[in-house]
């Protein structure tokens, strides 16, 4: 492929600001360092705003879903109908990202990739019709280039409709079931390790369905290997359109100048795909949290990724990351707000 | 000593309340365990709040400040000046903790239990004149038994105004400098094991500052050891005033059935001693992060804890407990707000 919108260049993080912002971390009162994470993350946030004050005061969270072809070889716990079910329930108001949503003042859009069960059309969801969920990539390529350009795409419009709405922090959610499997894979070929490294029960598999799930995977990592010649086959051989919408999504906020909360494995996969295609748009990917399935650690390791939750969390949707929200707003408080040893009086030389 | 207050009944939890809402989890539109510890969180505090919607509403902040003569070892990085000024930070609203309240709409009272630089009153600031600072443990007890009594009965009070103010949520913060010294001796005791295994930087000390502060731990637990027959002796000898205070703080609420969110080091070392001194204290106690502090992580351990956040926080002050509260308010939402498979019509059947 000739250069493609992806590959262009990222935005620049604001390098005076940034150093602005560690100065500052020194002068507050509290001993250096004893705020952890939260001081990195202030400091982070200030580089990406070109802001000594960095805020998060606008949230998008965008939910793509799409189904998945691999379902028919039985490696999902639940049906296929789940996802169009889901996506009533999405903006309905009655999902966990859409109760998390509403909690946090966030714009929520659904955007609708395809399913495998026809849908009517619901008010609030973009439908897209990239096709009926990815064809079963034991037998073929997930989708077509065509279809990838187009789920790619998706994400970056998101992108584009954040960033128009003044965003200071962008969300990508997913739902499909048969997702983890999709995702497996990739990762799979991206860290190069065998399945039965990184498999596990997604939404509920029990011990049978998840080593059927790994042979799956190394059948269709059999089969794809030999014609993978770069990262963007692998999404398009292996992923799933809400996957391809996930890596376009956190490219164009790189570009865009947006920062990005990265949800749990799936999201992770499509980040670390999203990082091989165009290295610098790490700069703009926080992590949110360190989820329950197995490959979620290594792909997060090899994003060298400092999550900020761990809780056990496994449900997709976005809704690890909007439960991270507040800490990044606290920390952008705390570094804003609090005294500085000057100002308060307060002694900062050890005794 | 004969039965004293804190050796009373705790509330007992609400065991219906906790089965309706171990069930309601089961029927929300998502796939069971999928949120992994926020699930046990709404159900325990169902449980504590005898609801089947609990709520975090209402939020009270104590912070228990007192200074510590084993200082005079040379045990902290920082000066004791510095409690008194950090007081003044706390109702000036420089602190962190001071930022953490405002953004959460928490009650802050601030306790000052005795510092060892004459204070003048401060608008905002209790201040109780327990004494000038503890004695140092190097010599003798760190307190009286009169002091001990005043100290607990100074948390048993604060969270009688949280009663009284309505609140769900009681949070107690702590700022003395040497304070980890205090708690790791205490610890020591509590836990059986030699000051090398938890003796850890405070505030900022280097490594020779680390073995010096060993050394003087293990010397006290010497002086102390054969004089110790029950655990509330462990308090008077080595304790501090704020930390009594927090100990008294979580017993008053789990009598008065208020849930506490305990926050970092010194925080969970008064818990566990509140534990040993009534175990039935220990249904109301939430366990807020894992702290950098190398003895935190044996304290929760030793509590059977599962810490919300792990983040590399060493402040005190009660932050780490404040940066807590929204994931306790989330699952609240998330609990009662989300739709039952019923209610949104999705599959809750495995395919």
């Amino acid at each position: 492929m000739s250069l493609q919108w992806w590959q262009q260049a990222c935005q620049p993080l604001d390098l005076v600001a940034r150093k602005k912002a560690q100065a500052r971390q020194l002068e507050l009162t509290k001993p250096a360092g004893s705020l952890g994470q939260l001081e990195q993350l202030a400091i982070r946030l200030a580089a990406m705003q070109g802001s000594q004050r960095p805020r998060i005061e606008q949230l998008w969270i965008s939910i793509f879903a799409g189904d998945h072809g691999v379902v028919a070889e039985g490696v999902s716990a639940f049906p296929q109908a789940v996802t169009g079910q889901m996506l009533r329930n999405f903006v309905g108001g009655g999902a966990a990202i859409s109760v998390l949503a509403k909690q946090l003042g966030a714009t929520l859009e659904v955007i609708d990739l395809g399913t495998a069960v026809p849908l009517q059309p619901l008010r609030g969801v973009h439908h897209l019709h990239v096709g009926a969920g990815t064809q079963n990539f034991l037998q073929g390529p997930a989708m077509t280039v065509a279809q990838l350009l187009i789920a790619l795409e998706a994400g970056q419009a998101s992108v584009q409709r954040a960033r128009e709405a003044g965003s200071q922090l962008f969300i990508g959610g997913e739902m499909g079931i048969g997702n983890t499997t999709a995702a497996t894979a990739m990762a799979c070929m991206l860290l190069e390790c065998p399945a039965q490294e990184l498999v596990g029960p997604g939404t509920g598999l029990d011990s049978a369905g998840v080593a059927h799930k790994a042979e799956v995977i190394e059948a269709a990592l059999e089969l794809h290997r030999p014609a993978i010649s770069e990262p963007i086959e692998i999404l398009q051989r292996l992923g799933g359109f809400e996957i391809a919408a996930l890596s376009g999504a956190y490219l164009a906020c790189a570009q865009q100048g947006i920062t990005a909360l990265v949800d749990g494995y799936i999201c992770s996969v499509a980040a670390l795909l999203a990082v091989q295609l165009n290295p610098a748009c790490r700069d703009w990917l926080l992590f949110a949290h360190t989820g329950a399935e197995p490959g979620h650690q290594r792909v997060l390791k090899a994003l060298q990724a400092e999550p900020l939750l761990d809780l056990g969390l496994r449900l997709g949707e976005g809704s690890g990351a909007a439960l991270a929200v507040p800490l990044l707003q606290l920390a952008c408080s705390l570094h804003n707000d609090m005294a500085t040893f000057a100002e308060a009086a307060v002694a900062e030389r050890p005794a």
